[in-house]
């Protein structure tokens, strides 16, 4: 089962082709989204999503998002859905058709049930590989035209690590600048733990800003610990009591095999820290 | 007026929606295109573009294009354009509906006007300005699955480039790599002619292998230039006797201001090479 409803407020089928071949998403990845995961009828970090969501806009010239009708949408669309079956909403915002002055962006939201791959991700953890990005961590600033740190619709890059990682037997990718500075997932933010303290990179290097880090790292602080944003490298991503990606849909997921070797086990940490997050929604 | 098929040989109407929201085009920029210049009811290097697209299928494990279907498609759409008038076909193929294990490519050939600001740009020139694209021109062999060099649908970064050169007052781009040397433009390959000779980067840099730009040379062979396929530096953007990008529907287009300084008059030189450049196609 799915769900789909437009942002002027239209319910629709979403097995029925609603996208002209000339919307410049098809034509060009050119537009943005957001996914949120939704649990008990309640979709979670709704406002850092939908701000998220008005700066990528911004990052690419779209006119600013109607915040509003998101919401309205997004409310739409769970009223159709089961409140007792989790789901993941994805939010598509695009530039809308090629060749007219001034287009209309073409925006809906779409309801999916969870994966079997995520399911599993979330109980077992993945296997990860590290994988060159390329860049530096001083180009996003210098350099904004790149859209780093945009989460645009241009994914095919993301796409192609993750079939990079499954040619090498893992299951997902930590991306690491020219300089060994750990940048992020494809579709996941970093996480390490040590001692009591959580560590993320921050977004200036050319990452998104996770709502799911910053949601563990509220639900981490609740529970006592120190959380720090600051620059990771490589060997961070060894020496630690922890790896965790963390991403809407696949909440926060062990680490527990990088590049071909196998972590220690930090289940307890996981639980402990999976438990902090669930907390800041009961 | 625009034509549309799909590559199981339907007509459609370009107008009504075709692309269903789960399309891996629309959500993630995941597939390729190519772009054709149509004259006189000929395609213009088709062959080389069925083969860049073979090649970019390829590095997004794309299943292979069926190439015959594309040619009998492209024919297709051609029947139905009238052969005086030019016309720009675009070359669609994405990996298809999201969630399917093995999904089919959605696969279109979508034929369009020639735009008023091509017409212009192949007459007066663009001005330009360089951008730092952020890459090594050695990270295309070292890290494949950063798709450098790929025609992928993913292009909210040209697109954004070329807002970024509207900002600075310019027309388009010429992308510099980390250590200043010379890529390629966001949707055309550089051509810097010094005396008889015409230089253009290797694709192996992490650009495109441009079908025009090889259209150019062997035009230029034929009419007594040498060719040379070596790196560039900015430097040559400035110390030439001609500085020109090449694209399938603008041509071979000269550029009269680069960075904001204007580029000495190279219309002689620029009409020789358009010359025998339509030479090859007489």
């Amino acid at each position: 089962m799915r769900v789909l409803a437009f942002l002027d407020g239209t319910l629709a089928n979403p097995e029925d082709p609603h996208i002209r071949v000339d919307d410049l998403s098809v034509q060009r990845g050119d537009g943005i989204f957001e996914t949120v995961l939704v649990v008990g009828g309640e979709p979670r970090e709704l406002r850092p999503h939908l701000d998220r969501l008005a700066r990528s806009a911004s990052m690419l010239d779209l006119p600013e998002p109607d915040d509003e009708a998101w919401q309205r949408t997004v409310r739409l669309v769970l009223d159709q859905w089961p409140s007792e079956t989790e789901c993941a909403l994805k939010l598509v915002y695009t530039r809308g058709v090629d060749g007219t002055p001034d287009p209309t962006p073409t925006a809906f939201v779409l309801a999916s049930p969870i994966g079997e791959k995520i399911i599993r991700a979330r109980a077992e953890g993945v296997s990860v590989v590290t994988l060159d990005r390329g860049i530096d961590p001083g180009l996003a600033e210098r350099a904004p035209w790149l859209l780093l740190g945009a989460k645009s619709l241009s994914y095919a890059v993301n796409m192609a690590a993750g079939r990079e990682a499954a040619r090498r037997g893992a299951e997902d990718v930590i991306f690491l600048a020219t300089d060994g500075s750990v940048l992020e997932g494809p579709t996941s933010n970093v996480i390490v733990a040590r001692g009591r303290t959580l560590y993320t990179p921050p977004a200036t290097i050319g990452i998104l800003p996770g709502t799911t880090q910053a949601a563990v790292f509220r639900g981490a602080e609740r529970a006592g610990w120190t959380t720090k944003i600051e620059p990771l490298s490589v060997e961070d991503l060894h020496d630690n009591d922890g790896l965790f990606l963390a991403s809407s849909v696949r909440k926060l997921t062990r680490v527990h095999t990088l590049d071909g070797e196998q972590l220690p086990d930090a289940g307890a940490v996981h639980a402990e820290l999976a438990k902090a997050y669930e907390d800041v929604y009961a």
